[in-house]
């Protein structure tokens, strides 16, 4: 078995949908496992990780409205607001949905469907720097 | 190690839970991996999957009930309406649920709680076949 | 490829988070696996596994408010409701967070974000005992 360990890093200008497939498939291909596991997480509590469509842009603008009036930044709702009225909501959102993905790779692709791809989704305000741990393990 | 891959197709027929617990278990129990991890994968955005309560079925209407009040089908709420009113719900349900399980066999055994089984929670109104990977790795 | 199963037992005193990050780690930073994966998985369908800030208990206070006012005890709204006004809600929650968690060991570290912490998220009122599977492999 072999495992091998990497880190992709995403600057974020605002909140919204990141799409990383590609510098997640970039770096998988250039690795010699056939068949295994690919465990993403994602080491912050105000920002996501989702799979999901990415045919029609409108996906992702109606997904983080419906998340946005879902999740007032309302610091009246909230008694942590220290960090800002967008600190607090972007827990919740985070919790709502992915800190991980977990794929499978089979002849040396990763199995997602036709119009799946991997999203950052950043829940903060200001500009960000995420990282996302990725760890392979198969042979 | 070994490595095996494995497909389940289910035909749905409109909004609700598939429990495909025994089409998961009758394909495990013909492998000869003793420990492991069964990695779960819905090549989809519009349908996902949920490990719930197993014993009152009023517990899924429940939970579909909530899910169809929280997001509602009202075109008027989206820009993404180009495949009917009940699409960017559909992918919204996919985000709060999960795109994938990840679960352990131990002796032989998957390790599921007695009430505990695995349903796909289909979002779409019409017919459709969903694909489920089922990636399973151990010794 | 080495394999080991383990079972972390939590009793819980109504809603609310509770924090197993250290139960978690005495355990792993007794194994000789260097390199790996933990699959943890909570044998429930009314209590569920999350990943949030460890800083400041505001945090958790209002997310576990947040899930109160989404999800509404309230008997009129639901079918089930012989387990008591929380059990529905209970398992709605469940279904929007998570049942299982799946973190990588990379030189024997739990790769865990500065301000993460490992939380079960119990969702009843009384007093609960929460099994959560503890299945670690690697090398």
């Amino acid at each position: 078995m072999k495992q091998v360990f990497h880190e992709i890093t995403l600057k974020t200008k605002g909140q919204g949908f990141y799409d990383f497939t590609k510098k997640t498939l970039d770096w998988l291909n250039k690795q010699e496992i056939k068949n295994g596991i690919l465990n993403i997480n994602i080491l912050h509590t105000s920002a996501s990780l989702v799979i999901q469509e990415n045919a029609d842009p409108d996906v992702l603008h109606d997904l983080k409205n419906f998340f946005h009036k879902l999740v007032p930044m309302d610091n009246k709702l909230y008694k942590h607001t220290t960090e800002g009225k967008d600190d607090m909501p972007a827990h919740i959102k985070s919790v709502l949905t992915n800190n991980q993905l977990t794929l499978s790779i089979k002849n040396k692709k990763l199995m997602l469907g036709t119009w799946q791809g991997l999203y950052l989704f950043e829940h903060r305000l200001e500009q960000h720097t995420r990282t996302l741990s990725h760890h392979l393990f198969g042979e």
